[in-house]
């Protein structure tokens, strides 16, 4: 097969068969095609796209380029959850321990990103001696022990996308539905669940700013999902404000335990329970009205909560973290952020305030740089909040003081004021199955 | 400047500034952007394109990439002539003597190509002692001592452009006319010439199928030189059929010298004198009609063959090779193809006539073959003439038997033959300028 000739069709606006397909991914995944060609083809389909068939059998061949969870082990149903990122996004930890305690299991590989935060994995690392890289057999024993577990993805997961996203960074190929959507969606085939939720967000703190852009992505990641016969379905919702009041990454372990307790935000405690409902509702539990009262249940009895700390504890960690989550490292340093101005918060830009958190050295700049766990922002007030001038509205930790004045001056920058209420937007958008 | 951004903005439509394609250009020379981001640029350029500033400064900024020729020790006018390659095209021998004899000075660089022949240096090097490779003085002192020279391209022509044409030809980003505008056009003006005609061939034989994108072409490389201040035109030509009646090195070479004798085939000779006086007029030598007239003269007074011999002379070859083309080297080897069907000629494949030609050993597979001088075809019969079955159509010439089985069978694909003797096509289709 002649790479050029591959190329040539896409470029010519023509489809390209199955065996075209998988040469592309499983020579960008051996090195065997020069990257300039690769590039050359990315840009191809940016410009004439990949049609419903091309998408799933890319999908499908990149999720086949390198390891496939093996879930044979895991009796009973497998769940999986997956967020397009946003601000303060911390319901993985709220919403997977909720779903295995009412026994669906989650066996969940998670990357480390580079974000306002580190990934989910991060974020759990901030418990002391707890440990995300686990051996298949290790990874296998935790989830058949305690019904979920959180790790680290394996280095050769989708070596095909790997190399694909790394080139279509620097080539401006990202902005294109089919290549996103099937590279998230590789993943998540290549990690074996039976069931997936999807949480697309759209808003100044997603990668898909607007709804019409988010509902197109979950639409074509659930055509995938279903093409390869999982049970699937996505929740379009609002991550026009961070999500939670803690963003960073021990604080936001802090507050996904009180959310399990009883005791979490608005926001972030609806947020979890739908996505939980809707995966129970996949995983055959019953209706989602009866899946969400039967989420919140877990909630209540405490259940939930009891379900993460074991978790934690055969993943190495100290359960008593977050069972007392106070005991969890903070940053020394705290900066406090008063109101300029008396009203209202009109926005509170969550890509400005998730920047400020990098900052802080909660997140990455590069894939190599260190995450300071105790980093972060708690936010008193949020969007449509009531504010009097120098009240305070949010309070920075970081380790370094020089940090703390560039995160300021990058949080006051995402917040505007104004005289009257703003329109609440509500979390859930809108769901697509 | 980053390079993400310049595709980014070439894959939504807009239009680079000077110092993008700037940096594009000089970058691609010096290899300081990784091919996969120049490959991503040439496609997004090859579904946007480039509006006529962008490829008039790439053309100029490719052109500056490398050596410039310096033709300020040469007095008078320059020309310089250009085909986009046909079979059996020789007119740069025919042309290049009639114009300098007319007192335009012809400092002609001269690529060596993968072609059906090798390019005009190597057909020279037909003649023993002839030597291409000529330092900038040599060259100088050959146009001044005889008013042309055809010495082979610098390695350091356009660096640019030879990058980038090498990423086109495996990334399926040739088909762009700007592209294969601004490719040509930049050695054309690295090579400093003042008046430039072009020969922008079309038909079976040519890189441009049809008329209408050798029209395209055409206008595009005249607006670039125009654009950068030279006088240019362009003869949009006939190359269903090969040109003349010889194809191969040496057999051209003596073809071209027949036609300086006045004694060449009528295509050939019309052809060249066509381009002669275009390059005439453009220099101020008068208005076609006279030009053609005083080329024709040229001819028949003997004066452009004695110029050929003279040059030949200070580049180190034999003239007795120019004054007597019997002498020249012929493959020792000869097939003779007849007439499958009486009737006529109805086409001649130029293209296929001219990968006959490469299989008898006068033309390169790859850059580093070598080539048989003496290998080739001569035509007895061309499209239109009436043929008897048996006939002598024909001859091959090479070195190996088996070369010559191969390409008679290409050859014989080649030919078609009808009962009706089919309608004529003029050699110059059109003139742009």
């Amino acid at each position: 097969m002649n790479f050029v000739d591959i190329i040539r069709k896409k470029r010519d606006g023509l489809a390209l068969t199955r065996e075209e397909i998988e040469y592309f991914a499983f020579s960008a995944a051996d090195g065997s095609v020069p990257d300039y060609q690769l590039s050359a083809l990315l840009m191809a389909i940016c410009f004439n796209g990949l049609n419903g068939r091309e998408t799933l059998e890319l999908t499908d061949a990149m999720a086949r380029s390198g390891d496939v969870a093996d879930l044979s082990a895991i009796s009973g149903i497998k769940g999986d959850k997956h967020s397009t990122g946003g601000v303060g996004d911390k319901t993985t930890l709220v919403t997977a321990p909720i779903v295995a305690e009412c026994g669906v299991k989650i066996a969940k590989m998670s990357g480390r990103g580079l974000g306002h935060t580190g990934g989910t994995v991060d974020k759990l690392e901030s418990v002391p001696g707890f440990r995300s890289s686990l051996s298949p057999e290790e990874f296998t024993a935790v989830v058949n022990g305690c019904g979920l577990c959180v790790a680290g993805q394996s280095g050769r997961l989708c070596p095909a996308d790997k190399k694909l996203y790394s080139l279509r960074d620097v080539t401006a190929t990202v902005d294109n539905i089919s290549l996103i959507a099937s590279s998230i969606m590789s993943k998540k085939l290549a990690g074996g669940a039976d069931c997936i939720v999807l949480d697309v967000k759209c808003g100044s703190g997603a990668f898909m700013k607007d709804r019409e852009s988010a509902k197109q992505l979950a639409e074509k990641m659930v055509e995938i999902g279903r093409g390869a016969g999982k049970k699937i379905a996505a929740l379009i919702t609002n991550m026009d404000s961070p999500l939670g009041n803690c963003i960073g990454n021990s604080l936001e372990v802090a507050e996904a335990a009180e959310t399990l307790r009883g005791n979490g935000p608005e926001d972030l405690t609806e947020l979890s329970v739908l996505l939980a409902a809707k995966l129970l509702e996949l995983a055959g539990k019953g209706d989602f009205d009866y899946c969400k009262a039967l989420a919140m249940s877990k909630i209540k009895d405490g259940s939930a909560l009891k379900k993460l700390a074991a978790m934690i504890s055969m993943q190495g960690g100290d359960p008593e973290y977050i069972m007392a989550p106070s005991l969890l490292p903070t940053a020394n340093l705290k900066l406090d952020i008063t109101a300029s101005e008396s009203g209202y918060i009109s926005h509170m830009n969550a890509a400005g305030i998730g920047s400020a958190c990098v900052e802080l050295g909660a997140g990455r700049h590069r894939k190599e740089d260190e995450i300071d766990h105790g980093a972060g922002i708690v936010l008193n007030k949020k969007t449509g909040d009531a504010v009097k001038k120098g009240e305070v509205i949010a309070s920075l930790y970081s380790s370094k003081n020089e940090f703390l004045d560039i995160a300021a001056l990058q949080f006051e920058k995402s917040v505007t004021f104004s005289e009257k209420k703003p329109d609440e937007i509500p979390i859930l958008l809108e769901i697509i199955e």
